[in-house]
């Protein structure tokens, strides 16, 4: 049994090129029903503003499955901690035997994420879109960027956050990043004119009330939405889903549940009947993407256990092949 | 954060008496309504005949709690491995920091589970009885006698198994664990002879048809059924819980659907709207427990997280005071 730490994971897993197929081949496999994925576990401790998520999936045919913890306590910046938190248990698909524990303290899901991010974008976003806008100023915020530049050639950021302060800082700690880019990055006063500078829009924020009205959204736009997580979190006008000309779920099981489509559902806005391509179904046959230039698309990304097994078997063997960790 | 691995924890957690207190606390918090429990997290992996559940809760007031995963994979023992397998891991509840990962190996699964099997018993069975029919021959079945020998004065233990040599080898390794006892152990031929010289019986099995009738049942009977914690496990006839004089389940909300409830409620022989006192209402209030010398009662035991966030605790706090473990 392998232990990892995240310095030993960091070493050979990053935010690059390589991790896009990875976490393609894992959505492919959840639209074309291969996965045992069950409903995701939550652990809410409001007293401390605190949650622990549990999220599996097993791919069959996959010789090794993960079980991932993922923890969101929004105090603990006050604390000097960051609020995510968590690891990875990698199980043999065969025995149940525990192969490794991988203590990333959600750098792998921060990654996972940022790469569903990126893919949302290459099937859906219009090929020469170059102006990207950011809704939030965490570190989904700067990651879903890096992500996005991975698969469009970006030369214009903007970024609204609630807090300037936080949306200033992001853009210094952006450009303190050193990736010797031809960027304009600037700060939006408002979501409505951040909309109206952008081609491609991310919202990472945990907001319990909608940022983007559908007025706001230029022809072209191709939104991810991927802060909503849990049922109260709302990140747009739900008229958005209505009248947008594709809205593409993660897995329309859990964003029924917990992501934007739930709000539309919740307000009779969409029917319960209606089925959507979700995005393994676009990455299996790009041609369901993105039909014309002018087209308003929706990513609506809440999280998968199929992202995390993936790139826990990814960590994992690329770790072992190295000799890193320690065995138990 | 501190890796404990089995070999540490059974330095100084073992099925002893001191755990009782431990448990029934947790019992008491459950019934309560202190604690936050969610629903348990299980992936099937039929191809394998495994499972692995994750189970947890947070316990108001108390400084951590636990995630568990337990599987199970049944063609294990083909392979020369047991069929049990899990790890806890401890979070810190006002930040989730990871305080502890236990590397049990189940094996505190194991011995909560015998520990509620001794607790139902306590309450639920005649202070003087002393005999035991065990319904099963595998590791549970000798926990849950050892369990009930902690809480009963035993000189009879009567064994069914389906298969025969597996019920002569665990009176075999019972009676080498050399427990300096004066015990009288027998296999019996069937479940209907087991139970007419039975005053507690605990079925211990994963049957998915019953084991027990309720003609069977002698009066003043006390019955753990502890094997059933999933869909379409049964051991009881539903009719025994229909007749019996009291029913009490770990949990209602579990065992409606994973426990021998969830088949009473099934057959329309139990109203769904019918009430039951928990295990943690009647240690709680003993008066709520066995009423008549001839009752026959029932405990239906599912397995709760709750007895996992207690016994984490408790191994995590000895192994520590004790520095036991791998610091990361």
């Amino acid at each position: 049994m392998l232990i990892l730490n995240k310095k030993d994971i960091i070493q050979h897993v990053d935010l690059n090129k390589n991790l896009i197929p990875i976490i393609e081949e894992a959505f492919i496999s959840l639209s074309k029903g291969l996965v045992m994925m069950p409903p995701i576990m939550r652990i809410d401790i409001e007293k401390y503003h605190g949650e622990s998520d549990v999220k599996a999936a097993y791919v069959e045919g996959l010789d090794s499955f993960a079980i991932k913890i993922a923890s969101g306590f929004f105090d603990n910046p006050k604390l000097g901690l960051p609020s995510s938190n968590g690891l990875m248990v990698l199980l043999d698909s065969k025995t149940g035997v525990i192969k490794s524990v991988l203590l990333d303290e959600g750098y792998l899901t921060d990654t996972r994420t940022a790469i569903a991010g990126a893919i949302a974008t290459k099937y859906l976003s219009n090929q020469n879109a170059n102006s990207v806008g950011i809704i939030g100023a965490g570190i989904q915020a700067r990651l879903q960027l890096q992500a996005i530049m991975l698969v469009r050639k970006i030369n214009k950021v903007i970024v609204w956050s609630r807090d300037k302060i936080k949306a200033n800082q992001f853009i210094k700690s952006f450009k303190d990043l050193d990736l010797d880019l031809d960027l304009d990055l600037h700060v939006a006063s408002s979501c409505n004119e951040l909309a109206s500078l952008s081609e491609i829009i991310v919202t990472t924020t945990p907001s319990k009330k909608p940022l983007l009205e559908f007025d706001w959204i230029k022809k072209g736009t191709h939104i991810t939405a991927m802060g909503s997580d849990a049922e109260q979190k709302n990140e747009l006008d739900p008229h958005i889903l209505k009248h947008c000309d594709q809205y593409v779920p993660d897995n329309q099981l859990q964003t029924s549940v917990l992501g934007e489509l739930h709000h539309a559902l919740k307000q009779n806005i969409i029917s319960s009947k209606e089925k959507f391509n979700e995005l393994g179904d676009i990455i299996n046959d790009p041609s369901l993407g993105r039909k014309n230039k002018e087209d308003i698309t929706i990513c609506d990304l809440t999280g998968t256990g199929v992202q995390d097994t993936a790139i826990a078997r990814f960590a994992y063997n690329l770790c072992k092949t190295n000799n890193l960790g320690i065995n138990i």
